[in-house]
């Protein structure tokens, strides 16, 4: 089966990531696509960020669909155009956001998401309330860093994140971390073996969730809410 | 003061419409402009089209600030692109559906919302969650009409419309009724009339309400969640 | 139009306060009156004082409808007797706690409430649960203050609620300050130019949003649960 | 230990099928003492009604407490006043629509409500949140009956009551039937044989758990938010 | 009347330490029996206690039928196999967490939870939502003391419950205390003394409140969700 | 990987044809382990039967862990016993009834559970609050067919689940479907095919799912909440 990967923003580093944490868990018939938008903010740091990507990421969407893509992960943690995404594609279709606050809730009675920068702590919390995982989520923990920081190696990102996932457990009591950026994807199993909670990253939950609902022939409802898009005129100039 | 209703999708005529409703409410000192992005979808019947209006509409609140308007309002049920409008804007912005079911909840204690499409049902009952409102809508009901439909002068649209609000009255004891279109501003009077309730037509209660934000000197937070946008690098072509 | 701004205490300053907040920000077609009842306790601090204070507020809506006021607003945070007035009512009919928390929701993603003292703390708790603003609310603090210490300008009031508000919007993440008493409605601007996120006075606000809805034509819904009270014998004596 | 039973509005008859239900079942040494205040009116069949009527009840919590009273039932179903009456009193104070909701979620997974006219049905939703019983509350169900005609014994009340309790065990698939007034108080074991579920009138139960609370040497909190009034001066003239 | 109060676990002190608070508090006409399990934990401190401890427990609700108990008390605060002894009884049967929690929100506007291990405050929260209790608990706090350390005299197992009680009072601002384990029962009236809130022991509310509901005549709803458990071939060996 | 499929309920041929829909779905590298207890029901349609049968289920996955067993599928629509087998359980164990409302949730806006007897709805209906899938839940219908009418080949079942599932689609506007029994294992994908909506069938999401989080090296949280069991003394013979 093919996996379309869609980091939404357009820095290729991370989507080159992004892929590689995909590969390495897909299983062996799995071909994984990463790929991001051609137009875009470079990182997504709020509402009017996500607004942005999201349009630009259903293009993907679109082209995979006409390439027969049978499943979807949207690797930024806001989950941006998630349903708009459903209502195009006929396969499942999964937010990174989504897949790791499900898969927390079912090796832990509660969990904290340790995320980037404070100001985006409210869109994990209305993910939280949107999928219904509100009542398993006991903190939503910001590092004060930016996205793109993640991506510079001799940044003190590994270390601030680890610590800010060690408050979780100790202040918290969280059982698992949810890791809250797509960008954290590399540090997930490295920060487990150190603080000996699962720590989990949604790029590769999400990946294997697809994979499990393809595996299992299941595909997005094409009744009702999440059916296809109504074909409609668009006029005015880009 | 100056607001600035947006039509998210592109039909002029119904911009036109919006336009002179709000100008109908608006109060002695109030300049309203009523526009519509330059590019996008005829109508918003689902998520995908709201995801590309959004991107669309929030370039008219970019315009706004620049222009130095006081206050927004979204003319489209969905509330498409709220919160990263909020983002952009200084002043308060609203949406429409937003403001009708706030205004529900105070002249009743409970409503239905009567919209168009039967697909966009699942938008309003996530709005009815995100704002605070569920528990006071009693019922969405959709009458299965297309959203252009209502620019139709030859249409069935206004009896269709009354015919199901009149169900909600009956059947859903609700004590007023939310209409779940822009498109609808035109018909709420003629409704009211007939049915004896509160109908509630979003796009004059969210001008009124923007202007009393305005006229008590508030506007958006920019403290925290909603602070302008950070400055990003946008990489690409479009 | 007229309003009628009904301070339920029997305290006659803080009538005056509350009338001249309310015609600052009036309109130019707007007429305040500013109402207590005739019988009561001079502040409200409690369920008791709320329940006796309730029933004095209503006599004054009734005299209300019988001279033909357009709309009313309740001017005690706890919002005391707002269903019944709003049965008695033809026109809206607001309370400053839940005007003042709607408008926190549409200007930012979440508010803290500035109060009083402790024990009024959970008034303001089921009031924001009952008006579906519990998930906007961040914390409901208190500065163990009489509402009478609002009236003594010798009184320390100002810099002690500065200073919880301060502390809301560092320790609570409040992106808007809801000020907790009518008594307040004096401090909010200058509360707002020193913290700078809004801070929210329910007085104005109310008296706005009462002016918008009776600006579109709109009233509170006499079918159903708000129908006029049925005409009803009283026996026994005062 | 002496209960106070207040039945909340002025109809003698009504106080004394009240007293009468209450000492049926209340244990060897408990005095039973019904009263319903001196002033107000006949039947409370709405907001207003309450608030007029709450404020006279919670005279006879203030005399109760001059003479030693151990424990309150407010028996309405609307339980006006309940959170004053708690203020006032130092013993429990117990609602009929509390205890009968809270009875009802002990002996079933879900019941309905069966009330008098439809207009108070919305004040059995508001309670049922308010006290955590939303979740076990299936459905709310109005005879259209005044509240007086069940002090009547030409009227077919009793018929009429016992037929939609059993719609509400058809329909809703109630387990348990909670009886909406306290005038039904003498109808609930007829019922309860006829239909074979447990038919729950507050009256009772409300005597039983106070009982229960005083048995165990319990009272109301008088720390923090329960704590007595604060003493305060009242103006003017009644 | 007849009321069974089983202890889940198989500790025999505990059975009469919670015998005795049982009689205590009983009623003339109430004959307390109580019991333990033959086979199962010495304690339940975690979801696999539980889950033994609750199959071993309904073989006493199995028996109690036989001989015509009246009424079921389930004294271990995790109220392991509620429902399913629900099913098997004709009589009422409460939880102890249940009655303790019901009770708090009768006396108090919200208390806290003081129990035992902080691994089973996950349990304490999960009853709180099933029994829609969750509204009125302001934390639940763990001592850190294991079941078996309340039956050792030396234990420092007062003091410390005590402390961690005063201080759910400030940090919390709770207004009751709901002790988390039956082996609490005789320290209840001790601490309330010490600290003046009502501190609340579930084994003796819930005696009272099953005797309250017997009293009224009521028992278990037979029709539908909590009818007895179907006949059914049990095959194997155990 | 070894996941084991436990059938909590006795019948064999159930556990037989559980197995078998796992290993279709299962990958390359997994091996199904179904097993179903010594002792128990052969049929679990209530709390009681789920209570007795937990704790048999239990010692099933005592014995994998003992055996190295990777993940465990509790393969009864009540998920008896979950929380308990995540304590002793150090990979990730799901119940058909979580998985199956998940999964639902990634593919639909909302869905509707097909089950059998109707006392059964409310076991589902308090798992999906647990779940934090209430949102998503649209209605819970009952077939009124008897669990092990599903292994009779000659029983009308499937002609009337199916007539039950096109209700939903029709009258819930269900999105998609979960099934709410272990033994409609083999009736999802035809059931699918004459209704087009995704038809989830519990098994076989479960066993993917856990594959999904072994393979992402995923196991239960030790920490806190699900810490292994505290080893303990049993007294008593069984």
């Amino acid at each position: 089966m093919r996996i379309r990967v869609i980091n939404p923003n357009t820095t290729a580093s991370m989507t080159a990531k992004i892929g590689a944490a995909a590969r390495a868990v897909a299983g062996p018939g799995t071909e994984i696509d990463a790929v991001n938008p051609e137009y875009g903010p470079v990182s997504i740091e709020g509402h009017y960020d996500e607004a942005i990507a999201a349009a630009a990421m259903l293009e993907e969407v679109r082209k995979g669909e006409a390439e027969g893509v049978d499943g979807y992960v949207i690797a930024c943690f806001g989950d941006p155009g998630l349903l708009a995404a459903r209502e195009v594609a006929s396969g499942p279709v999964l937010g990174i956001a989504e897949a790791a606050m499900h898969a927390a809730s079912f090796l832990s009675t509660g969990f904290s998401v340790v995320t980037t920068l404070g100001r985006t702590k409210i869109i994990a919390h209305h993910l939280a309330q949107a999928y219904g995982m509100a009542q398993f989520c006991r903190n939503i923990r910001a590092c004060e860093l930016e996205v793109l920081a993640l991506e510079d190696e001799r940044s003190d990102a590994r270390r601030i994140i680890t610590q800010e996932c060690k408050r979780a457990i100790d202040e918290d009591e969280a059982g698992a971390i949810v890791l809250g950026c797509a960008g954290m994807t590399d540090l997930a199993k490295a920060i487990e073996r150190e603080l000996q909670v699962p720590v989990i990253d949604g790029v590769t939950v999400a990946v294997k969730f697809v994979e499990a609902l393809v595996g299992c022939g299941l595909g997005t409802s094409k009744r009702g809410d999440l059916a296809y898009p109504i074909p409609k005129a668009y006029t005015g100039r880009r």
